[in-house]
């Protein structure tokens, strides 16, 4: 939690909600979803009116693949089998089944992308993708892939989850369309926090929102029927914005844009490229994998190391040693570290631990049934 | 705001986002759409799992009305014009032109019911009213309109934001099939709190989410494909919830149980009962009119009061003279009283400083363009 966050939350609590009530709205609360996403914006290559903070990351998705079938006149969506499982449960919702296109992609261990570029032809309405997988922190090319999905028509709608805020990244450069992404993790924007959509300019118009809310309505406030949609990102905005999440979400915000991705980034490759150093000489050795790409180029700023018990790994590590990776299904031992407050000392602590673990096998009795969020 | 919402948030973020980090998901976290959810079921008259606190009102709205055509062969539904407007905006947004059947209410100055009940055939699929209308408090009869819906077939869909926490609502008596409800009006949940949804239990497996989010997966933490619906209530959950938002919802909840929904009501009735005496006596001689219904049986826990001038007015109380109700338009002024913490000489300072502002003419000068929220 950064610091600034529990004190912006005391002035929220005690001179905004506490003392002018439902007037907040006039102090301030009515812009946060425009001005958080302008500070956004500025992390990822686009224009201050091409971003938005509003519901979950989930929700947005599913409005941006919902608008982007509707505005296409074709129906087939390529995603990849590395996509964050939520994104895939949106897809399986919203685009029929024949027309659901999944590139197996070996999650970045071998490189995916020209499978994903021969999967693209004219029948192809989307390619969505995470930036930065999940699991392997695999880095896809947003460049060459927004290219090669222009070339055959499509449009392409990119999920930063897991790269905004830790890789500099340039939607504008790129010609990108769509964009989804959290603001709680390398963002720090606190448990749950709303997310970000990114949709540029010229496309704005042109979409509609399926969920169409007061506060994505031209003006709110005018209690007017028919819906006519906002002008502008802003209609893509649902309900009422949870206010107190997102107040909390600027301070982390202020905090990476201070330090500025140039300086995260070379940190963050030297965090990885510590771990995999530390990987080669103590994890390796016993058996333990790598499953993050070893260029840093093609690398987020996680890094993955792969074993058959590695949920009673995860556990140990957790409860005896001070160590909190994630697990992911079926052998991922996930290290997320944060460029703005891990030092090199944690990485060789959270290698160094986890060999003991290994080596002296206290990882044991642990029952993979009592899986608890991680 | 409760006193308790600061002692929870403080709490929140020394011990829990603050100490715990990501480990905060397994100290509580997780649970809270639920928990909440269970306290909010005792208000309305449901079961602790058929009640959950996720998203916004109107993403939930929308995930329900979905829901129930998907499983309704049936293609109309059936609304009034007195309906609060981003639910007609989803209306618009998911239901066919030609389907959407808008009954003209005259917002409850004259009872509405049998209008629609006479609206209601073979044909409808779902009818969704606002238990307290937004504008005049007009209250429903859930269990009248529940079983005219089911006598034809249709299900009933009960949006439940201006009435839970003031007014006794019993769902299961009514046999209720569906509601949503906010958590920042009567139950003080804090700005932009996250809304809740009910689901009576043998239709939740039924129905399924249009938004195929992870929170709504079997497992969310399994990352399994395909998506398989959680059982029961939680299937309609979408993405991460935001729990700095969600648990400041838990103070004024407790309030509300502490105080009961009959203290409360029977404070209300007699808050708002005092309010259109106090009309009677000052507001009805200068020409404001009393936009709400009289009779308290089929009253909510608001007043609204008409004036041709009323944007200007409202903004004269609020500017000048300390009182703060919603302007709504075109011609109405709404005192929202709560029960927990408005006594009788603010609901007497109310009417009293709004007799000056009109008898004193001191509401000329402002621009009704210059509209803010209020």
């Amino acid at each position: 939690m950064p610091k600034d966050a529990r004190s912006r939350l005391t002035e929220l609590l005690e001179n905004e909600w506490g003392r002018l009530g439902v007037e907040g709205w006039n102090a301030g609360w009515i812009d946060l979803p425009s001005r958080l996403g302008a500070k956004i914006a500025s992390l990822i290559g686009a224009d201050p009116d091409e971003v938005i903070v509003c519901d979950s990351t989930t929700v947005d998705f599913f409005k941006l693949v919902s608008a982007a079938l509707r505005m296409s006149g074709r129906k087939v969506v390529v995603t990849d089998d590395a996509t964050f499982p939520s994104n895939g449960y949106v897809l399986q919702g919203c685009v029929e089944r024949s027309a659901l296109r999944v590139v197996t992609s070996a999650d970045g261990i071998s490189n995916p992308e020209s499978a994903v570029i021969d999967s693209l032809d004219e029948t192809v309405a989307l390619l969505t993708l995470n930036h930065a997988t999940f699991k392997s922190g695999w880095l896809y090319g947003i460049d060459i892939l927004t290219k090669a999905a222009h070339e055959r028509g499509a449009l392409v709608l990119w999920d930063l989850c897991h790269s905004v805020g830790v890789v500099p990244i340039d939607l504008k450069r790129a010609g990108a369309d769509l964009a989804v992404g959290c603001t709680y993790k390398y963002l720090n924007g606190g448990p749950g926090a709303p997310a970000f959509m990114y949709v540029r300019r010229d496309l704005q118009e042109r979409m509609t929102s399926p969920i169409q809310g007061w506060f994505g309505q031209a003006n709110a406030f005018s209690f007017e029927m028919p819906y006519a949609p906002a002008p502008g990102i802003r209609r893509f905005m649902a309900g009422t914005p949870p206010i107190l999440s997102m107040a909390a979400i600027e301070a982390g915000l202020d905090l990476t844009l201070e330090a500025g991705l140039t300086a995260i980034r070379s940190k963050s490759i030297a965090l990885t490229e510590f771990a995999i150093r530390l990987w080669e000489d103590r994890l390796a050795p016993l058996g333990i994998t790598l499953n993050s790409p070893r260029d840093p180029e093609k690398r987020g700023g996680h890094v993955s190391f792969g074993h058959p018990d590695a949920f009673a790994i995860d556990r140990a590590l957790i409860e005896h040693m001070r160590v909190v990776p994630d697990f992911r299904t079926p052998d991922n031992i996930r290290y997320g570290f944060g460029p703005l407050y891990n030092t090199f000392d944690d990485v060789y602590e959270g290698v160094e631990r986890m060999r003991r673990v290994v080596a002296e096998g206290t990882f044991g009795g642990i029952d993979p049934g009592d899986r608890k969020v991680t």
